[in-house]
Protein backbone atom coordinates (compact mmCIF):
# COMPACT_ATOMS: atom_id res chain seq x y z
CA UNK A 1 0.00 0.00 0.00
CA UNK A 2 1.09 3.37 -0.81
CA UNK A 3 2.76 5.18 1.92
CA UNK A 4 2.27 9.07 1.92
CA UNK A 5 4.48 11.15 3.72
CA UNK A 6 4.49 11.90 7.47
CA UNK A 7 2.49 14.04 8.88
CA UNK A 8 2.65 13.37 13.00
CA UNK A 9 4.79 11.47 15.31
CA UNK A 10 2.94 11.71 19.02
CA UNK A 11 4.19 9.65 21.79
CA UNK A 12 2.99 6.27 20.98
CA UNK A 13 1.70 6.57 17.14
CA UNK A 14 2.85 7.74 13.94
CA UNK A 15 0.15 9.21 11.20
CA UNK A 16 0.86 8.82 7.63
CA UNK A 17 -0.73 10.33 4.78
CA UNK A 18 -2.95 7.55 2.91
CA UNK A 19 -3.63 6.27 -0.10
CA UNK A 20 -6.84 8.21 -0.71
CA UNK A 21 -7.58 11.93 0.57
CA UNK A 22 -9.80 11.50 3.67
CA UNK A 23 -7.42 8.78 4.80
CA UNK A 24 -4.42 8.43 7.37
CA UNK A 25 -2.39 5.51 8.32
CA UNK A 26 -1.84 4.79 11.91
CA UNK A 27 1.14 3.27 12.89
CA UNK A 28 1.48 1.85 16.08
CA UNK A 29 5.52 2.18 17.59
CA UNK A 30 6.61 0.26 20.93
CA UNK A 31 7.09 3.09 22.78
CA UNK A 32 5.65 3.47 26.33
CA UNK A 33 5.67 7.03 27.99
CA UNK A 34 3.73 7.84 31.28
CA UNK A 35 4.05 11.29 33.79
CA UNK A 36 3.92 13.20 30.73
CA UNK A 37 6.76 12.19 29.04
CA UNK A 38 9.38 11.77 31.95
CA UNK A 39 9.20 8.20 32.09
CA UNK A 40 10.08 6.56 28.53
CA UNK A 41 10.83 2.57 27.58
CA UNK A 42 10.57 0.50 24.30
CA UNK A 43 8.19 -2.43 25.01
CA UNK A 44 8.97 -5.02 22.11
CA UNK A 45 5.78 -6.20 20.92
CA UNK A 46 3.14 -3.81 22.27
CA UNK A 47 2.59 -1.98 19.27
CA UNK A 48 1.70 -5.19 17.49
CA UNK A 49 -0.76 -6.35 20.63
CA UNK A 50 -2.49 -2.62 20.31
CA UNK A 51 -2.79 -2.68 16.57
CA UNK A 52 -4.65 -5.71 16.81
CA UNK A 53 -6.41 -5.19 19.92
CA UNK A 54 -7.94 -1.46 18.79
CA UNK A 55 -8.85 -3.03 15.50
CA UNK A 56 -11.14 -5.83 17.20
CA UNK A 57 -13.33 -3.43 19.56
CA UNK A 58 -13.18 -0.43 16.63
CA UNK A 59 -15.27 -2.58 14.11
CA UNK A 60 -16.91 -4.08 16.95
CA UNK A 61 -18.09 -0.53 18.11
CA UNK A 62 -18.93 -0.11 14.03
CA UNK A 63 -21.01 -2.64 13.94
CA UNK A 64 -23.29 -1.70 16.79
CA UNK A 65 -23.84 1.62 14.93
CA UNK A 66 -21.27 3.32 17.09
CA UNK A 67 -18.85 4.98 14.20
CA UNK A 68 -15.19 5.32 14.31
CA UNK A 69 -12.18 6.37 12.66
CA UNK A 70 -11.30 2.75 11.62
CA UNK A 71 -11.14 1.26 7.86
CA UNK A 72 -9.34 -1.71 8.07
CA UNK A 73 -6.10 -3.62 9.23
CA UNK A 74 -3.34 -3.31 6.91
CA UNK A 75 -0.24 -4.84 8.13
CA UNK A 76 1.11 -5.80 11.89
CA UNK A 77 1.70 -2.38 12.88
CA UNK A 78 -0.44 -0.48 10.61
CA UNK A 79 -3.94 0.19 10.15
CA UNK A 80 -6.08 2.83 7.69
CA UNK A 81 -7.91 5.34 9.31
CA UNK A 82 -10.06 8.29 8.46
CA UNK A 83 -8.43 11.49 8.65
CA UNK A 84 -9.94 13.79 11.31
CA UNK A 85 -10.16 17.12 13.15
CA UNK A 86 -9.47 15.63 16.82
CA UNK A 87 -11.47 17.23 19.39
CA UNK A 88 -8.45 18.41 21.89
CA UNK A 89 -10.20 16.46 25.05
CA UNK A 90 -9.73 13.06 26.30
CA UNK A 91 -13.12 11.95 27.67
CA UNK A 92 -12.72 9.56 30.20
CA UNK A 93 -15.41 6.91 31.30
CA UNK A 94 -14.74 5.68 34.70
CA UNK A 95 -16.99 2.08 36.77
CA UNK A 96 -14.21 1.80 39.39
CA UNK A 97 -12.05 4.64 41.42
CA UNK A 98 -8.59 4.76 40.54
CA UNK A 99 -5.90 6.75 39.34
CA UNK A 100 -6.73 10.55 38.99
CA UNK A 101 -10.01 10.05 40.29
CA UNK A 102 -9.38 8.47 43.67
CA UNK A 103 -6.64 11.43 44.52
CA UNK A 104 -9.25 14.00 43.53
CA UNK A 105 -12.05 12.80 45.57
CA UNK A 106 -10.23 11.00 48.43
CA UNK A 107 -11.59 7.26 47.32
CA UNK A 108 -9.91 4.07 47.62
CA UNK A 109 -8.81 2.61 44.71
CA UNK A 110 -11.02 -0.48 43.59
CA UNK A 111 -14.31 1.52 45.14
CA UNK A 112 -17.09 1.09 42.80
CA UNK A 113 -18.72 4.80 41.86
CA UNK A 114 -21.96 5.18 42.33
CA UNK A 115 -22.54 5.13 38.79
CA UNK A 116 -20.47 5.48 35.71
CA UNK A 117 -19.00 9.05 35.38
CA UNK A 118 -17.76 10.52 32.18
CA UNK A 119 -14.59 13.28 32.43
CA UNK A 120 -13.56 15.58 30.18
CA UNK A 121 -9.29 16.42 30.11
CA UNK A 122 -7.59 19.04 27.61
CA UNK A 123 -5.39 17.54 25.62
CA UNK A 124 -2.21 19.43 26.02
CA UNK A 125 1.17 17.75 27.01
CA UNK A 126 2.58 20.95 28.69
CA UNK A 127 -0.33 21.76 30.82
CA UNK A 128 -0.29 18.26 31.94
CA UNK A 129 -3.91 17.21 30.56
CA UNK A 130 -6.04 19.19 33.09
CA UNK A 131 -9.45 18.61 33.74
CA UNK A 132 -11.88 20.96 32.31
CA UNK A 133 -15.44 21.29 32.85
CA UNK A 134 -18.33 21.56 29.81
CA UNK A 135 -18.16 25.49 30.40
CA UNK A 136 -14.43 25.28 29.93
CA UNK A 137 -15.25 23.34 26.51
CA UNK A 138 -17.63 25.53 25.11
CA UNK A 139 -16.16 28.86 26.45
CA UNK A 140 -12.59 27.87 24.52
CA UNK A 141 -14.61 27.01 21.94
CA UNK A 142 -13.23 23.36 22.01
CA UNK A 143 -16.43 21.67 21.27
CA UNK A 144 -20.20 22.64 20.94
CA UNK A 145 -22.46 21.64 23.78
CA UNK A 146 -23.66 19.20 20.84
CA UNK A 147 -20.63 17.87 20.70
CA UNK A 148 -20.51 17.69 24.15
CA UNK A 149 -23.43 15.61 24.32
CA UNK A 150 -22.68 13.00 21.46
CA UNK A 151 -19.14 12.72 23.35
CA UNK A 152 -21.10 11.58 26.28
CA UNK A 153 -23.82 9.41 24.86
CA UNK A 154 -21.14 7.63 22.90
CA UNK A 155 -18.90 7.27 25.74
CA UNK A 156 -21.52 5.65 27.76
CA UNK A 157 -22.36 3.14 24.87
CA UNK A 158 -18.63 2.46 24.28
CA UNK A 159 -18.78 1.36 28.10
CA UNK A 160 -21.76 -0.66 28.20
CA UNK A 161 -19.77 -2.30 24.66
CA UNK A 162 -16.74 -2.71 26.46
CA UNK A 163 -18.36 -3.64 29.90
CA UNK A 164 -19.93 -6.55 28.14
CA UNK A 165 -16.92 -7.78 26.04
CA UNK A 166 -14.35 -7.73 29.39
CA UNK A 167 -16.89 -9.67 31.71
CA UNK A 168 -17.00 -12.23 29.66
CA UNK A 169 -13.24 -12.58 29.12
CA UNK A 170 -12.99 -12.27 33.16
CA UNK A 171 -11.39 -8.51 32.89
CA UNK A 172 -12.96 -6.10 35.36
CA UNK A 173 -13.20 -2.64 33.03
CA UNK A 174 -11.85 -0.26 35.73
CA UNK A 175 -11.62 2.92 33.38
CA UNK A 176 -10.73 3.91 29.62
CA UNK A 177 -9.91 7.15 28.02
CA UNK A 178 -11.27 8.13 24.44
CA UNK A 179 -10.70 10.13 21.49
CA UNK A 180 -13.08 11.84 18.84
CA UNK A 181 -12.72 13.78 15.58
CA UNK A 182 -14.80 15.54 12.88
CA UNK A 183 -14.99 13.73 9.59
CA UNK A 184 -15.70 16.30 6.91
CA UNK A 185 -17.69 15.20 3.62
CA UNK A 186 -18.58 17.99 1.81
CA UNK A 187 -20.92 20.58 3.34
CA UNK A 188 -21.38 17.45 5.97
CA UNK A 189 -19.37 16.74 9.26
CA UNK A 190 -19.99 13.69 11.43
CA UNK A 191 -18.64 13.07 15.00
CA UNK A 192 -16.64 9.57 14.94
CA UNK A 193 -14.25 8.15 17.66
CA UNK A 194 -11.02 8.19 17.09
CA UNK A 195 -7.35 6.81 18.08
CA UNK A 196 -6.76 3.61 19.70
CA UNK A 197 -8.77 1.56 22.06
CA UNK A 198 -6.03 -0.30 23.93
CA UNK A 199 -4.79 -1.81 27.44
CA UNK A 200 -2.73 1.91 26.81
CA UNK A 201 -5.68 3.64 27.24
CA UNK A 202 -7.87 1.33 29.93
CA UNK A 203 -7.36 -0.25 33.33
CA UNK A 204 -8.05 -3.82 32.98
CA UNK A 205 -7.66 -5.59 35.89
CA UNK A 206 -8.09 -9.46 36.10
CA UNK A 207 -11.69 -10.46 37.43
CA UNK A 208 -10.43 -13.33 40.22
CA UNK A 209 -6.85 -12.07 41.27
CA UNK A 210 -7.47 -8.09 40.64
CA UNK A 211 -3.90 -8.32 38.71
CA UNK A 212 -3.35 -5.23 36.73
CA UNK A 213 -3.51 -6.09 32.63
CA UNK A 214 -2.98 -2.73 31.43
CA UNK A 215 -0.36 0.56 31.07
CA UNK A 216 -0.46 0.43 35.30
CA UNK A 217 2.40 -2.14 34.72
CA UNK A 218 4.60 0.38 33.25
CA UNK A 219 3.57 2.89 35.06
CA UNK A 220 4.17 1.33 38.21
CA UNK A 221 7.10 -0.69 37.47
CA UNK A 222 5.47 -4.00 37.62
CA UNK A 223 7.18 -5.76 34.46
CA UNK A 224 5.42 -8.13 31.93
CA UNK A 225 3.68 -5.23 30.57
CA UNK A 226 3.75 -7.05 26.97
CA UNK A 227 2.49 -10.22 28.67
CA UNK A 228 -0.56 -8.33 30.15
CA UNK A 229 -1.28 -6.83 26.95
CA UNK A 230 -0.65 -9.83 24.97
CA UNK A 231 -3.15 -11.60 28.17
CA UNK A 232 -5.73 -9.24 26.74
CA UNK A 233 -5.64 -10.18 23.32
CA UNK A 234 -5.67 -13.89 24.25
CA UNK A 235 -8.97 -13.54 25.82
CA UNK A 236 -10.38 -11.66 23.54
CA UNK A 237 -9.99 -14.20 20.97
CA UNK A 238 -7.76 -11.27 19.07
CA UNK A 239 -5.04 -13.87 18.97
CA UNK A 240 -6.83 -17.29 18.23
CA UNK A 241 -5.92 -17.46 14.32
CA UNK A 242 -2.76 -16.74 13.44
CA UNK A 243 -0.09 -13.93 14.51
CA UNK A 244 0.36 -12.06 11.25
CA UNK B 1 -33.85 -20.92 52.13
CA UNK B 2 -37.71 -21.07 52.59
CA UNK B 3 -39.73 -21.84 49.68
CA UNK B 4 -43.29 -20.45 49.45
CA UNK B 5 -46.21 -21.88 47.44
CA UNK B 6 -46.23 -22.33 43.77
CA UNK B 7 -47.77 -19.18 41.71
CA UNK B 8 -47.38 -19.86 38.57
CA UNK B 9 -45.87 -22.55 36.49
CA UNK B 10 -44.26 -21.70 32.54
CA UNK B 11 -43.32 -23.22 29.52
CA UNK B 12 -39.44 -22.71 30.96
CA UNK B 13 -40.03 -21.77 34.53
CA UNK B 14 -41.54 -22.31 37.57
CA UNK B 15 -42.35 -18.89 40.35
CA UNK B 16 -42.69 -19.75 43.97
CA UNK B 17 -43.03 -17.43 46.57
CA UNK B 18 -40.10 -16.13 47.99
CA UNK B 19 -38.52 -15.60 52.11
CA UNK B 20 -39.64 -11.77 51.80
CA UNK B 21 -42.69 -9.91 50.65
CA UNK B 22 -41.95 -8.39 46.96
CA UNK B 23 -39.22 -11.47 46.45
CA UNK B 24 -39.79 -14.70 44.52
CA UNK B 25 -38.08 -18.01 43.46
CA UNK B 26 -37.40 -18.43 39.76
CA UNK B 27 -37.52 -21.90 38.95
CA UNK B 28 -35.82 -23.18 35.52
CA UNK B 29 -37.00 -26.39 33.93
CA UNK B 30 -35.77 -28.51 31.50
CA UNK B 31 -38.62 -28.49 29.38
CA UNK B 32 -38.22 -26.95 25.90
CA UNK B 33 -41.56 -25.93 23.89
CA UNK B 34 -41.42 -24.52 20.12
CA UNK B 35 -44.38 -23.42 18.02
CA UNK B 36 -46.73 -22.32 20.60
CA UNK B 37 -46.30 -25.49 22.32
CA UNK B 38 -46.96 -27.63 19.49
CA UNK B 39 -43.16 -29.22 19.88
CA UNK B 40 -41.95 -30.65 23.59
CA UNK B 41 -39.18 -32.10 24.87
CA UNK B 42 -37.09 -32.20 28.50
CA UNK B 43 -33.53 -31.63 27.60
CA UNK B 44 -31.91 -32.60 30.79
CA UNK B 45 -29.24 -29.81 32.29
CA UNK B 46 -30.94 -27.24 30.29
CA UNK B 47 -31.91 -25.66 33.12
CA UNK B 48 -29.19 -25.06 34.66
CA UNK B 49 -27.35 -23.61 32.50
CA UNK B 50 -30.00 -21.27 31.85
CA UNK B 51 -29.99 -20.04 35.36
CA UNK B 52 -26.40 -19.31 35.49
CA UNK B 53 -25.96 -17.84 32.41
CA UNK B 54 -29.32 -15.41 33.24
CA UNK B 55 -27.13 -14.78 36.62
CA UNK B 56 -24.00 -13.96 34.67
CA UNK B 57 -25.36 -11.63 32.35
CA UNK B 58 -28.12 -10.11 34.49
CA UNK B 59 -25.51 -9.16 37.43
CA UNK B 60 -23.17 -7.52 34.43
CA UNK B 61 -25.92 -5.10 33.78
CA UNK B 62 -26.80 -4.56 37.22
CA UNK B 63 -22.85 -3.09 37.33
CA UNK B 64 -23.11 -1.23 34.56
CA UNK B 65 -26.54 0.31 35.52
CA UNK B 66 -29.47 -1.65 34.17
CA UNK B 67 -31.52 -2.25 36.28
CA UNK B 68 -32.76 -6.29 36.59
CA UNK B 69 -35.34 -8.57 38.86
CA UNK B 70 -32.04 -10.68 39.40
CA UNK B 71 -31.48 -10.09 43.75
CA UNK B 72 -28.90 -13.65 43.24
CA UNK B 73 -28.95 -17.20 42.58
CA UNK B 74 -30.21 -19.51 45.01
CA UNK B 75 -28.76 -22.78 43.79
CA UNK B 76 -28.34 -24.99 40.15
CA UNK B 77 -31.72 -24.27 39.56
CA UNK B 78 -33.17 -21.30 41.45
CA UNK B 79 -32.83 -18.00 41.66
CA UNK B 80 -34.19 -15.34 44.07
CA UNK B 81 -35.82 -12.49 42.16
CA UNK B 82 -37.93 -9.14 42.85
CA UNK B 83 -41.18 -9.62 42.05
CA UNK B 84 -42.71 -7.60 38.97
CA UNK B 85 -45.88 -6.84 37.44
CA UNK B 86 -44.67 -7.86 33.84
CA UNK B 87 -45.46 -5.97 31.09
CA UNK B 88 -47.22 -8.44 28.60
CA UNK B 89 -44.66 -7.55 25.51
CA UNK B 90 -42.21 -9.38 24.15
CA UNK B 91 -39.35 -6.92 23.14
CA UNK B 92 -37.41 -7.75 20.48
CA UNK B 93 -33.97 -6.48 19.45
CA UNK B 94 -32.35 -7.77 15.97
CA UNK B 95 -29.38 -7.11 14.09
CA UNK B 96 -28.91 -9.84 11.65
CA UNK B 97 -32.34 -11.07 9.79
CA UNK B 98 -33.08 -14.81 11.05
CA UNK B 99 -36.68 -16.19 12.20
CA UNK B 100 -39.51 -14.18 11.69
CA UNK B 101 -38.32 -10.76 10.39
CA UNK B 102 -36.82 -12.59 7.45
CA UNK B 103 -40.42 -13.98 5.90
CA UNK B 104 -42.26 -11.00 7.07
CA UNK B 105 -39.63 -8.43 5.37
CA UNK B 106 -38.75 -10.73 2.87
CA UNK B 107 -35.04 -10.90 4.09
CA UNK B 108 -32.15 -13.63 3.83
CA UNK B 109 -31.74 -15.32 6.91
CA UNK B 110 -27.95 -13.81 7.63
CA UNK B 111 -28.45 -10.44 6.07
CA UNK B 112 -27.19 -7.28 8.43
CA UNK B 113 -30.30 -5.18 9.17
CA UNK B 114 -29.31 -1.49 8.12
CA UNK B 115 -29.06 -0.84 11.77
CA UNK B 116 -30.64 -2.90 14.97
CA UNK B 117 -34.18 -2.73 15.08
CA UNK B 118 -36.47 -3.19 17.90
CA UNK B 119 -40.08 -4.82 17.87
CA UNK B 120 -42.69 -5.66 20.23
CA UNK B 121 -44.86 -8.93 20.22
CA UNK B 122 -48.24 -9.17 22.46
CA UNK B 123 -47.49 -12.07 25.05
CA UNK B 124 -50.55 -14.18 24.82
CA UNK B 125 -50.14 -18.25 23.68
CA UNK B 126 -53.30 -18.50 22.34
CA UNK B 127 -52.70 -15.37 19.97
CA UNK B 128 -49.40 -17.09 18.92
CA UNK B 129 -47.51 -13.38 20.41
CA UNK B 130 -48.56 -11.33 17.45
CA UNK B 131 -46.48 -8.55 16.84
CA UNK B 132 -47.60 -5.02 17.63
CA UNK B 133 -47.40 -1.38 16.86
CA UNK B 134 -46.00 0.99 19.56
CA UNK B 135 -49.87 2.55 18.66
CA UNK B 136 -51.40 -0.56 19.62
CA UNK B 137 -49.84 -0.88 22.78
CA UNK B 138 -51.09 2.52 24.24
CA UNK B 139 -53.81 2.02 22.83
CA UNK B 140 -54.65 -1.28 24.84
CA UNK B 141 -52.64 0.79 27.42
CA UNK B 142 -50.15 -2.62 28.10
CA UNK B 143 -47.46 0.29 28.78
CA UNK B 144 -47.57 3.96 28.55
CA UNK B 145 -45.82 6.17 26.33
CA UNK B 146 -42.97 6.57 28.84
CA UNK B 147 -42.72 2.97 29.69
CA UNK B 148 -41.98 2.33 25.36
CA UNK B 149 -39.67 4.66 25.53
CA UNK B 150 -37.87 3.47 28.33
CA UNK B 151 -38.08 -0.06 27.50
CA UNK B 152 -36.65 0.84 24.03
CA UNK B 153 -33.27 2.68 25.69
CA UNK B 154 -32.84 -0.45 28.13
CA UNK B 155 -33.12 -2.62 25.25
CA UNK B 156 -30.60 -0.67 22.70
CA UNK B 157 -28.28 -0.60 25.69
CA UNK B 158 -28.74 -4.61 26.89
CA UNK B 159 -27.77 -5.17 22.97
CA UNK B 160 -24.75 -2.67 23.31
CA UNK B 161 -23.40 -4.33 26.47
CA UNK B 162 -24.37 -8.27 24.77
CA UNK B 163 -22.90 -7.73 21.84
CA UNK B 164 -19.75 -7.09 23.54
CA UNK B 165 -19.75 -9.82 25.54
CA UNK B 166 -20.33 -12.27 22.89
CA UNK B 167 -17.98 -10.39 20.56
CA UNK B 168 -15.31 -11.58 23.02
CA UNK B 169 -16.73 -15.07 23.17
CA UNK B 170 -16.35 -15.60 19.47
CA UNK B 171 -20.27 -15.77 18.99
CA UNK B 172 -22.69 -13.69 16.69
CA UNK B 173 -25.80 -11.71 18.50
CA UNK B 174 -28.53 -12.05 15.66
CA UNK B 175 -31.22 -11.17 18.14
CA UNK B 176 -32.72 -11.78 21.74
CA UNK B 177 -36.03 -11.03 23.37
CA UNK B 178 -36.63 -9.71 26.98
CA UNK B 179 -39.23 -8.97 29.18
CA UNK B 180 -39.92 -5.84 31.49
CA UNK B 181 -41.96 -5.18 34.54
CA UNK B 182 -43.10 -2.98 37.11
CA UNK B 183 -41.69 -2.76 40.68
CA UNK B 184 -43.78 -1.44 43.22
CA UNK B 185 -42.22 -0.11 45.92
CA UNK B 186 -44.65 2.47 48.41
CA UNK B 187 -45.43 5.33 45.92
CA UNK B 188 -42.70 4.65 43.60
CA UNK B 189 -42.97 2.53 40.48
CA UNK B 190 -40.06 1.81 38.07
CA UNK B 191 -39.73 -0.16 35.37
CA UNK B 192 -36.92 -3.06 35.64
CA UNK B 193 -35.72 -5.92 33.08
CA UNK B 194 -37.16 -9.04 34.02
CA UNK B 195 -37.57 -13.16 33.08
CA UNK B 196 -34.29 -14.60 31.43
CA UNK B 197 -31.39 -14.09 29.12
CA UNK B 198 -30.27 -17.35 28.11
CA UNK B 199 -29.98 -19.45 24.58
CA UNK B 200 -33.53 -20.32 25.01
CA UNK B 201 -34.04 -15.93 24.07
CA UNK B 202 -31.25 -15.16 22.06
CA UNK B 203 -30.27 -16.68 18.60
CA UNK B 204 -26.51 -16.99 18.67
CA UNK B 205 -24.41 -18.20 15.93
CA UNK B 206 -20.58 -19.36 16.27
CA UNK B 207 -18.76 -16.25 14.85
CA UNK B 208 -16.51 -18.38 12.56
CA UNK B 209 -18.49 -21.85 11.54
CA UNK B 210 -21.93 -20.07 11.60
CA UNK B 211 -22.95 -22.93 13.75
CA UNK B 212 -25.97 -22.30 16.10
CA UNK B 213 -25.72 -22.32 19.56
CA UNK B 214 -29.09 -21.66 20.43
CA UNK B 215 -32.98 -22.84 20.97
CA UNK B 216 -33.18 -22.92 17.08
CA UNK B 217 -31.32 -26.24 17.40
CA UNK B 218 -34.40 -27.77 19.23
CA UNK B 219 -36.79 -25.89 17.14
CA UNK B 220 -34.82 -26.79 13.99
CA UNK B 221 -33.94 -30.34 14.99
CA UNK B 222 -30.41 -30.48 14.86
CA UNK B 223 -29.70 -32.22 17.93
CA UNK B 224 -27.41 -31.20 20.66
CA UNK B 225 -29.32 -28.43 22.01
CA UNK B 226 -27.82 -28.24 25.79
CA UNK B 227 -24.62 -29.00 24.15
CA UNK B 228 -24.58 -25.50 22.58
CA UNK B 229 -25.94 -23.92 25.74
CA UNK B 230 -22.98 -25.87 27.39
CA UNK B 231 -20.27 -24.26 25.13
CA UNK B 232 -22.10 -20.55 25.27
CA UNK B 233 -21.50 -20.77 29.20
CA UNK B 234 -17.93 -22.40 28.60
CA UNK B 235 -17.00 -19.42 26.18
CA UNK B 236 -18.46 -16.69 28.69
CA UNK B 237 -16.31 -18.08 31.69
CA UNK B 238 -19.74 -18.86 33.89
CA UNK B 239 -18.56 -22.57 34.18
CA UNK B 240 -14.74 -21.37 34.94
CA UNK B 241 -14.57 -22.57 38.31
CA UNK B 242 -16.91 -25.17 39.16
CA UNK B 243 -20.24 -26.56 38.42
CA UNK B 244 -22.28 -26.14 41.14
N1 LIG C 1 -8.41 9.60 12.73
C1 LIG C 1 -7.49 10.51 13.12
N2 LIG C 1 -7.24 11.60 12.35
C2 LIG C 1 -6.31 12.53 12.75
N3 LIG C 1 -5.63 12.44 13.91
C3 LIG C 1 -5.84 11.38 14.70
C4 LIG C 1 -6.78 10.38 14.36
N4 LIG C 1 -6.81 9.45 15.36
C5 LIG C 1 -5.91 9.86 16.27
N5 LIG C 1 -5.32 11.02 15.91
C6 LIG C 1 -4.28 11.78 16.62
O1 LIG C 1 -3.06 11.16 16.24
C7 LIG C 1 -2.17 11.09 17.33
C8 LIG C 1 -1.84 9.63 17.63
O2 LIG C 1 -0.56 9.47 18.11
P1 LIG C 1 -0.20 9.42 19.67
O3 LIG C 1 1.13 8.75 19.75
O4 LIG C 1 -1.33 8.86 20.45
O5 LIG C 1 -0.07 11.00 19.94
P2 LIG C 1 -0.01 11.83 21.28
O6 LIG C 1 1.34 11.67 21.84
O7 LIG C 1 -0.31 13.22 20.77
O8 LIG C 1 -1.12 11.30 22.18
C9 LIG C 1 -2.86 11.74 18.51
O9 LIG C 1 -2.45 13.08 18.62
C10 LIG C 1 -4.34 11.68 18.13
O10 LIG C 1 -5.09 12.73 18.68
N1 LIG D 1 -39.57 -10.80 38.20
C1 LIG D 1 -40.72 -11.37 37.81
N2 LIG D 1 -41.86 -11.19 38.50
C2 LIG D 1 -43.03 -11.74 38.09
N3 LIG D 1 -43.15 -12.50 36.99
C3 LIG D 1 -42.04 -12.74 36.25
C4 LIG D 1 -40.78 -12.18 36.62
N4 LIG D 1 -39.87 -12.54 35.69
C5 LIG D 1 -40.52 -13.29 34.79
N5 LIG D 1 -41.83 -13.42 35.11
C6 LIG D 1 -42.86 -14.19 34.40
O1 LIG D 1 -42.74 -15.52 34.87
C7 LIG D 1 -42.94 -16.46 33.83
C8 LIG D 1 -41.67 -17.29 33.65
O2 LIG D 1 -41.96 -18.58 33.23
P1 LIG D 1 -41.95 -19.05 31.71
O3 LIG D 1 -41.79 -20.53 31.74
O4 LIG D 1 -41.01 -18.23 30.90
O5 LIG D 1 -43.46 -18.63 31.35
P2 LIG D 1 -44.19 -18.49 29.96
O6 LIG D 1 -44.48 -19.87 29.47
O7 LIG D 1 -45.42 -17.71 30.34
O8 LIG D 1 -43.27 -17.71 29.04
C9 LIG D 1 -43.24 -15.66 32.58
O9 LIG D 1 -44.64 -15.58 32.40
C10 LIG D 1 -42.68 -14.27 32.89
O10 LIG D 1 -43.39 -13.24 32.23
MG1 LIG E 1 -2.12 9.51 22.30
MG1 LIG F 1 -41.21 -17.38 28.99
Amino acid sequence: MARGKQIYEGKAKILYEGPEPGTLIQHFKDDATAFNNQKHAVLEGKGVLNNRISEFIMSGLERVGVPTHFIRRINMREQLIRHVEIIPLEVVVRNVAAGSIAKRLGLQEGDALPRSVVEFYYKDDKLGDPMVSEDHITAFNWASPQEIDDMMAYALRVNDYLSGLFAGAGIRLVDFKLEFGRQYEGEMVRLILADEISPDCCRLWDDKTGEIMDKDRFRKDLGGVVEGYREVARRLGVLRDDDK
